[in-house]
């Protein structure tokens, strides 16, 4: 089955915003089986829009149009569908009672440009918008299906979500599909393939792997494609069985999960508390875990240690030590740490100090190195990196790196929670 | 002028990666006068390609391609090209002479894949790429000018702002342009409008202003038209000072400022030292100023108060004030501000206390709810603003806002440095 994506509206043609639906869209139909061969984008005009819907009919069997739908725009698009498979507007019970019932839940009383939206073009089967007041619209004419969806994009992703998709896969012309994506840190892309090769190849057909890489992770995708959720569901979790026995310490979580996210559910889970100290990633690591909801379960604070000065009042780092090792060495970063601890009575601590960029760099220790200890009442790790990027990197990179430590020794303390 | 896009390649199709050149080219074009009426992405495909270079043609003055020009794809666009303007690749020894030296540089020897490089139809002026080794290509047909670019971001800019934008302005299809770009906080859109409107009305005709409101900051972007580079800069900056005095305490920077590296640049101007005491905003507002180079200047250090524990111990909070205030209270944040500035031995010091959310408000404080102190040696202004979105916003919101108090602050006891 062959694809072609429509957008409709002038701010994607200006610049005024990217367009990240179609990218949406695209990933969507290509993990269902479908192939996207084009994506259009044009302006809110009439003769433009036909045109646009006249060549996709040639090649696709699908065309999913989005945009054009908001209150004030309602006519162009609705118009233009009339005219284009012609009938005529005509109102829709359905869309009605579901803007009736939105605005009512909102406190907002009905006028002619909410009634307008229950208006639809006679030939389309109407899907429901459960997040807002635009309907989806169906449409098929000789051997082409047409979709015509809202542009905001949860709207347009809900009802791709609960009504095109299943639609596809009940009609079997989008194959279903089951995927989960591991997320795995601190090892190359080119090395994790080499490592996971035989596994790789040794996949069943019906289950195809992506890589995903980032700034912060990679990802590997698995889709599992076939007729029982249930046997792919099975599959799909033995072959990640087995993919954690390769390279366990690296897989940290699935899906949606994030590194500091994860560590935090480790302290709770160990009932355990935490404290930071910081000097070159500057409150990034207390900042990534205050961003998840109830990290006050475990954290009880942090120090960012920008100056000696603070180093030493606050966290009791010795000035015998600054003048003998400089403040990025790994004897700093420990007295940081057990700082840290003590003035905040915490079960674990973390420390960095380093050289951010893009100054302060010498010849030993260049823009990029960092020491890292990461310290519980029993043991000491730490560890020097060198991360040859820019200020907003290092940073970036420098606090995943202690994030992970700080995540492999909880699971080495406490190996009932791996 | 009417502009047509294509960007070629599969990774935007199985929405791989989003479409960011289009938006980019988008705006440049619309910025230069001319419009994009359309945007194309298709398939790695021979036939495909014509087809779209076709359609393009029936309606564009111009029409930009980018993608496919990759050493290991390189056959594929170049080839397509070579016949659409029916003519064959040649040998380009200026392309040839910026390849080696490239490579030279990069201590890489050539291959036959980089020899390749040097290969461009017969019939294209080459555009010199300053940043990378596929060329750009410039074709004339009829009356349509077509331009094909590398899809790589850094390497089309460049050949945009290098080569093709000033092209077009020299032959007068685009227009020559000043911009800048006044940033603005702390007034709602529509206020903004209101209190700006007679100014934006008395407006020279050649000059056009656009509103682009982020989550941060809106930005106010003046876009001058004419001949005279100087003149255009003159006038655009005589309309400024008339906007400073309209809104002067809104407007804290021009183009790529930030609030906090303007706020820290006054730090450095006013020979000042700051401390941070953040309990809801966990480390984000240290980040915010720790992520402009330099910042160690003025930065002493911040404390992530999590815990009360904390509040108490590292920043003398009396228990009193916590039980008779609770947590988030003007009491606490003031305290957070005094504590850390004693501990640190700053001249300036802010402090937030907070509910992030999800959970944790009540109907006197709800989620959003956020108690702020900024303070120097000789003043104390305290802020309870309600943000009443997601963690994540309100953690954003909350930070921000902090930052401009400081800046105001900083402004009023030191008017010089305004």
């Amino acid at each position: 089955m062959k694809a072609e994506i429509i957008t409709i509206g002038d701010e994607i043609l200006i610049g005024q915003i990217v367009d990240t639906n179609s990218a949406w869209m695209g990933e969507q139909l290509n993990l269902h089986g479908i192939e996207v061969f084009q994506i259009t984008s044009v302006h809110d005009q009439h003769e433009h829009i036909l045109e646009a819907l006249a060549n996709a009919e040639k090649h696709a069997d699908l065309v999913l149009i989005t945009g054009g739908l908001g209150p004030t725009k309602d006519d162009i698009t609705k118009k233009v569908l009339c005219d284009y498979f012609d009938c005529e507007l005509v109102l829709n019970e359905q869309v009605l009672a579901n803007v009736t019932e939105r605005l009512t839940k909102r406190k907002v009383s009905m006028n002619q440009l909410n009634k307008d939206q229950a208006l639809v073009p006679s030939k389309c089967t109407v899907l429901n918008n459960s997040t807002g007041t635009a309907p989806g619209m169906w449409f098929e004419k000789n051997d082409t299906l047409f979709v015509s969806m809202p542009g905001v994009p949860f709207e347009m992703k809900s009802i791709m979500s609960e009504e095109v998709l299943p639609r596809l896969a009940k009609s079997g012309k989008a194959k279903s599909i089951y995927h989960q994506t591991v997320l795995v840190y601190g090892i190359p892309e080119s090395m994790l393939a080499e490592k996971i090769e035989a596994w790789e190849t040794a996949l069943p057909d019906f289950i195809k792997l992506a890589y995903l890489p980032s700034q912060l992770m990679i990802r590997l995708r698995l889709s599992a494609y076939g007729e029982q959720m249930e046997s792919l569901q099975e599959e799909v979790s033995r072959q990640i069985d087995q993919l954690k026995l390769l390279i366990p310490e690296h897989i940290f979580g699935y899906n949606g999960d994030s590194l500091a996210g994860v560590t935090g559910r480790l302290l709770v889970k160990a009932g355990a508390t935490l404290g930071i100290a910081e000097s070159c990633t500057g409150g990034m690591i207390a900042h990534m875990f205050t961003a998840n909801a109830g990290s006050s379960v475990y954290l009880k604070g942090g120090v960012v240690a920008y100056s000696n000065e603070v180093k030493m009042a606050i966290l009791g780092v010795k000035s015998e030590t600054l003048e003998a090792h400089g403040a990025v060495s790994k004897e700093v970063a420990l007295e940081m740490a057990q700082g840290v601890q003590q003035a905040l009575h915490t079960d674990y601590a973390v420390a960095t100090t380093g050289i951010a960029g893009p100054d302060g760099g010498t010849d030993e220790k260049p823009v990029g190195t960092v020491w890292i200890a990461v310290i519980s009442k029993q043991n000491i790790k730490l560890e020097r990196y060198t991360f040859a990027h820019n200020r907003e990197r290092n940073i970036m990179r420098s606090s995943q790196a202690t994030i992970n430590l700080l995540r492999q020794l909880l699971l080495t303390e406490n190996p009932h929670l791996a």
